[in-house]
């Protein structure tokens, strides 16, 4: 999507703090960070809300959330614990409509989650 | 698991407010919930963490994100928004050691997520 700020960021015409990199996932660190560790992991394929999730895209999903365990265990939160937050649209303050998994680790988080 | 309360749930074991069963996952209301809709997504297969996912199981973790957006969809929360969180060990308050996908929607949710 030509205006997506998180494409720009994928396709590096915007600068960002990417920490992974693969064929299909980009992960980078929030710029309004809420934790020690706060990372944002995007798909490189734009998909604007998890409402836009069809069956096709369950692996990919999945691959998000594993990568979010991965820098988690890489970063030396596995032991402690870490939260992974998808927010889709207004209610639950989606601001890029490209989605993104939050990594949050490095502090004890509370409960509700928001 | 002998001992594990979600798939005493799955089996139906134990009562729940079952929302949704299929082959490979459960889905039933959360007995504190924190929001009008809040609904927690477990897979039959016991995995006690995100730690534990391997990468064989990108497929199920993407299906339990679909199913939680399809429950949205189905409550007529798609539009105004929800939220998804996994909770990993004791920083995020992971209390039951079985992997569950919360659902929340029905309200605004703040930020940070907890």
């Amino acid at each position: 999507m030509a205006d997506c700020l998180f494409c720009k960021i994928a396709a590096r015409e915007i600068p960002g703090d990417i920490v992974h990199a693969d064929e299909r996932l980009i992960a980078f660190g929030d710029i309004n960070p809420q934790a020690p560790t706060h990372v944002l992991i995007i798909p490189r394929r734009h998909i604007s809300t998890l409402n836009d999730l069809t069956a096709g895209d369950t692996d990919l999903v999945g691959e998000m959330v594993h990568l979010a365990s991965r820098i988690a265990a890489d970063r030396g939160h596995a032991a402690a614990g870490y939260r992974t937050v998808f927010n889709c649209n207004a209610a639950a303050g989606q601001t890029v409509f490209h989605i993104h998994l939050h990594l949050l680790a490095g502090r004890d988080m509370t409960w509700p989650p928001g």
